[in-house]
């Protein structure tokens, strides 16, 4: 990114390895719809010559003195999220947040990103997993974001055995929800979308239902589906600020939204007074920022490894070679009807 | 309540006893503003010939052939909710939402209230607690909503050990939430108001700081008290639907606004987008009924009894008489500036 | 049973209905080990003439006037526990002690049980749900009592996404547990048990690795499995008071130890005092009764519906006939190697 | 501490300040019984030439290189758990038992202690708080040690508004938890103990009721206190394995035990089995270790500096000169009958 709607390649110093981090070069990479937020919306404010990239896998070339958990030739899965572990943000349980709201999140925000033959990676004790003997490094990819944000959202949602969850948008990141979801003790998925292969692996990785919004108000289909009841759980993981608004009005009293979509623009979001209950209601609204960090990545390797999700169908265009880098970011623009998410192999 | 902005008294039969139910006469009665929205403000909806008020003491005339627990003549006290604890919303633990949203408040709102010679309480055994010897009417009127408000408010926002709590409004439901806060392990509270016995009975109950709208915006009030970073908790009781805006503002990621303010007017609660972490930045919004039923009567009583709590601070005005009802709630509706709460003695 | 260690047919006059209670007659039934304890070992205690069984789906022929949900013909699933859910114990969340410790379970305990031409339900709205259309009866047996115990299992042991989990015993009640464990999120599943039948079901639910205690120590063979850290979560379903104390010694630091095992004799539970952490190691040690009620039916028969979960797996044998009662408990009690559940269609 | 009973002074070097940590000296230090436990009892194995003390307050001599918010002549309170925050343990939120269980506990059981012309404190940044402007020293010595305990014996029960709590134990660390669990909701705190100063604290801090073991057996005495019903938590602050059975025996069904007792001898811990409810009566038990760092020092400062807490109520012997921590710590082995803890001022 070399300023807002511009981007290209730009030659850059390898950058310096502190005493705890590893300096890594990429294996695979994915581009991720953040970053054309980034570039063409300009959604993080105007950044000058920012390397972007946050989703990939990496071999570290170097390593800090105090490193004890990893050398150079490890083979690495790397999380778009890497905190501070030690500040007070990560103590209160929020390292996403360590240093400032978001601030967790460095890669291609507040430091260059992946898209690099060099990248930096702090804390590499407290922030990298070994890629797991076997994995293919597409699926290893999605373990950057994909499914820990898919996963924070039903973690988020605190689903409970038999819950009725709607899940508002099917691009990858609704995808990693929904497979977390199916995983977590849910019954009735309802998911929402339209385009065929979206709703194909939907189907796949467990919806009962698809609710397509061209088939009329999506509150009004999920009500009719449930009794007039609504849903016990509402995960937005696409839309705009509307969306918070309607999955308002399909949840139950007693029921939670969690939002994992990036608001990208619009003063606020509005939450209906009325089926808020007055504002007394108990529909719990929360959005959150996924967590990384190295027993994360573990944990999610482990999920992938004994089959209880399975990341690679999300994964719909393989391009080999750092110069299709480009390529992939410009399918993620143009989101061909075809693609889920398209990965690079360096 | 004979229809909006109507009051007066009316002939009605005494209600038949079910045979889980009682009936009991009140012995002392205190109105809530919420009796004024419904007549002033015709909050919830149109209503003719409704009996208001949900907060008192009373004393059993009959019970139901299958009440265990409770005979006549016992004096008890009276939830403002009385859920239907065998229903599917209760078994979810959501009891106050037994039988639709909000709908376990039933006195004043789906059924007769208690500003009546006598009255009728659903579920007995499940709904009513013995009033504690010695303690006098005028306290235990505010079991019935006034302190299970205010500890709502509190678990809501899950206070942790030393976690600093922003209360804005401290009325009487706003000051039921600070002496929940103060024994619930906050350090820091902050308490936005300005009437002068409010305020003092505030600092009574623990507030560290009091915070004055006429002194600046409050937001930027609290982010200079706490260096910049904002509390980790708070309870809105007072304000409007923009309020809730400004607590989301002033919370840390990580945080929570707990909501116990009824929304009275307007569309929509606005959350701004920005502040709220772009959807991202875990900062959770929930507003909740209280829950009423006789466990929760029956702690809150301990928590009076054992000196954790004084409500007695909160009432202002004492009248004695069935005749006073109707100046108790103009009391209510016109707010004297000495006034907290008042409580009719029968 | 007619007293300890003796089994037979007694007459007895059909039950009365009171107000808010179901007559049911039964549909299907199976027999549960707790029968075989409470004959055979004499577990509850001394009981004379007690009818035993407390799984199965029955038909309603009476209900009392205040039931608003059911009514005579409908087909019901039965709950083992049939909680008083107006108790101080259900309104703390704990309805399964409605009462008293585990007297929310009446069947076969503190009233006659299922094996009967006719059986009481108290508080049919709050206890009953529908069997739903096109369930077969020996599947919907199982959900009175091994799919919600087995629930319960992994609900106290808060599995979480990609937690290591050791399921201690294969039999009904630990199938119904590695059921859905498989579905809260677990990665690896560690499940004890040698039986064939047994072990071939814990595959089929997602066991990744069966432990034979055959083959030395199960702990050992856990810590080896997981290099020596431990497995995040027990769920101790089988074995005796001593499996406890494995359960504690495999457990990580921050882990839990959920027990569902009815521990039939001896003094103590021994935990040991080193491993435990010399009372500091965060190893939390929980057993619990299954909860019952309507709403969870209702969840439980939606996860069989929705395929996340399959119980009939676990019904190894189907007997027809009235007369084929005792049969099925004799069948419980011997436990031929094929067996894990039998049924009765009546 | 020379070896298991002896206990003098030895000459070591000062200790090297890795680029996270920091060197400081001591400015106030207390003796804890564990320090006791560790030499007369040899209870963490024979230690040779160990530096002993976990609590105190010190002044920072040095800082390493990477170190950004501490520098040196900060005067700053130390908690005795000082954990490594970028461990997986750390990550799942328990970070006190980072690289093993209970080793975040470093100071005077893995390295030296705090008894010592320099300590070495590992991760400046995420360990250290600073020393609050007016604190008096002993004061804040109560925060490495006694405060957090105390307020994790609390935030394990897991306190509700209005629950009875009994608090075995009021020796330093169940007076801290007394303390916390008389600001976390509970009503009335039944205080065991006997010891006349203690007993004296213990009321100021809230019990409201002294339970005397010398009046017979204390399960007995709660359970007429509560009418039969038993306690809704448990705080085990003191005894011996079996008080721990104790606890379980006097608790409620859905109650809690929560021990924050080191156990210093004997095999196993024993749970009865029937008042356990033979394994199903949801008494949960759980046993760890505070959790250290520098968000909780700021948090429990913070809760002293508002009032909430007052530690100093502990402190009942202040000695002066770095020659009489060997008196401090007699005094803590031999318990002079008026004493609660002594601190040494430097």
């Amino acid at each position: 990114m070399l300023g807002i709607g511009k981007t290209g390649w730009i030659e850059k110093d390898r950058p310096v390895c502190g005493p705890l981090d590893a300096i890594c070069k990429p294996l695979a990479l994915a581009p991720c719809t953040s970053d054309v937020h980034t570039v063409w919306e300009g959604a993080l404010g105007d950044r000058h010559n920012l390397i972007l990239g946050h989703e990939g896998v990496g071999e570290i070339v170097e390593v800090g003195s105090l490193v004890k958990d990893f050398k150079q030739g490890d083979k690495v899965l790397i999380p778009a999220i890497t905190p501070d572990w030690n500040s007070v943000e990560a103590q209160a349980g929020f390292a996403q947040h360590s240093g400032g709201m978001l601030a967790g999140w460095k890669f291609s925000n507040i430091k260059d990103g992946l898209f690099s033959e060099f990248f930096h990676v702090n804390d590499a004790d407290g922030n990298l997993a070994l890629l797991p003997e076997g994995m293919d490094l597409a699926t290893a990819c999605m373990i950057s974001d994909m499914i820990p944000t898919g996963v924070l959202g039903a973690e988020m949602a605190n689903v409970q055995f038999g819950d009725k969850v709607c899940v508002i948008g099917i691009g990858p990141v609704g995808l990693g929800a929904l497979s977390a979801v199916a995983i977590r003790g849910s019954s009735d998925i309802y998911a929402v979308g339209s385009r065929p292969n979206c709703v194909q692996v939907a189907k796949e990785y467990g919806a009962t239902e698809i609710i397509n919004y061209k088939n009329g108000d999506i509150v009004e289909q999920i009500m009719k589906l449930t009794d007039g009841n609504g849903v016990d759980r509402v995960i937005v993981a696409g839309g705009d600020n509307d969306t918070i608004g309607q999955a308002v009005r399909m949840v139950k009293p007693g029921g939670i939204v969690s939002n994992i979509n990036y608001l990208g623009e619009g003063d606020s979001v509005k939450i209906p007074r009325v089926e808020w209950g007055v504002g007394m209601g108990h529909k719990a609204i929360i959005g959150g920022l996924m967590l990384g960090g190295r027993l994360r990545m573990e944990k999610y390797a482990a999920l992938i490894k004994t089959g209880r999700m399975d990341p690679s169908k999300l994964v719909t265009h393989v391009l080999h070679g750092f110069d299709k880098i480009e390529d992939a970011l410009m399918l993620m623009k143009d989101k061909p009807s075809d693609l889920i998410k398209p990965v690079v192999i360096l």
